[in-house]
């Protein structure tokens, strides 16, 4: 947790410079059907345009890319089954090193097989969290492999804030940037690029009502994270870091909580209107800014659409 | 005919600085995965973001603003009820003129629901060519509006090469442009802005096999439009246009004919793997490449995704 306060908010563009070789400077999308519908001006960071689809690919690159030459020679871990597994398996192809990926039994085949794809070694483990962190431990002791968690890593959050950086860069100011939050990778850091770069632009957290552990914490002054999560939004299941929640905190991040349904809707106008294939996860941010009109009224509104890894034959506003 | 064989390649810059106040710069993008499974380097043109949710705004915009003032102040009218009617309709708006759209009898609620509401005066008739025409002139006759025709028409036809235009300055250059072909708008356009940037880039035409008589066209040296369209392409249904067909002819642009089964399999790629919502019309020209891959080898392609007005809730490719 020290080490994520100590890191400062310089720490975020020295990952912008770390990952510029290899991360995608995705488009800025506006829409003035969606500015007219939120009574707000809107500017939607495209990261499910990034590589491996989402976010994640930049904190997982900046993690890499900052090894030293002789850690880095030893690889890389994870227990990461999702996004973030296959973002580190990527984000090493990119530097030449090993990466290794602790899943669970009962993990979904297409996202191990996208893991694999990227030529990560996968170590199967039985599901419960003592076991992956049994067997991770024992992958970084056989192999000498660096740990690289999905959000609560301070290489981790200053790379998933060069995403609201560039929104920032491309198309500031803001009087509001919202993004959604699970584990706080993506919080955290925009926190701190907005500290950088826009002192004065607030941070909003989008949180599904069924994994409201961010907004419980906040409230409370201190990490409230024992649920169990159920909401659509499968890329906010995880609960919020030690470190996330500290950076959060001296942030003063508000968070608006978010029933499915809402964002359910939101992710038909994205594809709709916006015309852009997003996850649920993503959609929340615009379910949140819509779900409170007179909050956003008139606003210049910056927000991140985290990823696009949805499969479109099962959307959840069914069949036709 | 001849009024567009003498509209200079010059005319597809004029309409670029005419439209630039009101039409979106739209992104190009690029996908790793899919550059992978072509075998070539793929840039799309991103129509589908552009007003009015296809290319058809361009044309209709620098139609209406390169009217002369007392001509513009009789407004505008069409017999499309489709994408170009939407279009003038919105571009009659940017202007603060008005608006005729004729459409026959059974034309789908929900596309003229979309004319309507950029504030268009609809105008019914029946079905046949016959009484469209006959309405149309006289709305002309009675209110002094200038006819802007869909395709066929000079203006229109400079407008729509300011998408090509656009993508060669901005990703440039390119082996090969692919872009659809239905009337022949977009295509002419394309070649007129190729003629006059980039006239060592071949221009490739993409046509659904059910909708082909502009390769039939081309083939034979002669307009051959007598056929009755059968194809997913929803707008690319039309026929080939006299003065569309004289520029292609002229530019030798080479056509490839497309099964719909390819189309859908190519708009299930860019849903999946580039995330952007497309229609069949667009999907087609991605299909061509797909379909040819000896024939695109290592080079650089440009394609214009030109629309996104698809209903998602009414998939080629069925519910799940």
């Amino acid at each position: 947790m020290n080490e994520v306060l100590s890191l400062p908010a310089q720490s975020v563009l020295a990952a912008a410079a770390r990952i510029a070789p290899h991360a995608v400077l995705t488009p800025v999308l506006r829409s003035r059907a969606l500015d007219a519908l939120a009574g707000a001006r809107l500017a939607f960071k495209a990261e499910h345009l990034q590589r491996s689809g989402a976010f994640k690919f930049r904190g997982a690159c900046n993690a890499v890319w900052a090894l030293a030459p002789g850690q880095a020679a030893a690889g890389v871990v994870t227990h990461s089954s999702g996004n973030h597994g296959a973002a580190l398996a990527l984000a090493a192809r990119t530097r030449g090193i090993a990466c290794h990926v602790v899943v669970p039994e009962g993990a979904v085949a297409a996202k191990l097989a996208n893991i694999s794809r990227h030529g990560a070694t996968l170590w199967r483990c039985a599901a419960s969290i003592q076991a992956r962190e049994r067997m991770c431990a024992q992958v970084q002791a056989d192999t000498g492999a660096t740990l690289v968690h999905p959000y609560a890593d301070a290489q981790v959050i200053a790379g998933q804030g060069t995403a609201a950086l560039e929104l920032v860069q491309a198309e500031g100011p803001f009087d509001v940037v919202v993004v959604p939050v699970g584990g706080g990778g993506l919080a955290a850091g925009t926190a701190l690029a907005l500290q950088q770069l826009a002192p004065r632009t607030r941070l909003v957290l989008a949180e599904p009502a069924g994994a409201a552990d961010t907004a419980r914490s906040l409230q409370a002054g201190e990490r409230r994270i024992d649920f169990v999560p159920d909401t659509v939004c499968d890329g906010l299941r995880g609960t919020l870091g030690a470190p996330n929640f500290a950076v959060l905190q001296a942030a003063a991040a508000e968070v608006i909580v978010v029933d499915d349904a809402a964002t359910v809707q939101a992710m038909r106008l994205l594809w709709q209107v916006l015309k852009q294939v997003v996850e649920p996860s993503s959609a929340i941010a615009l379910a949140a800014v819509l779900a409170q009109p007179q909050r956003f009224a008139g606003l210049r509104v910056g927000l991140v659409l985290s990823g696009g890894n949805v499969d479109i034959d099962a959307l959840p506003w069914g069949a036709a």
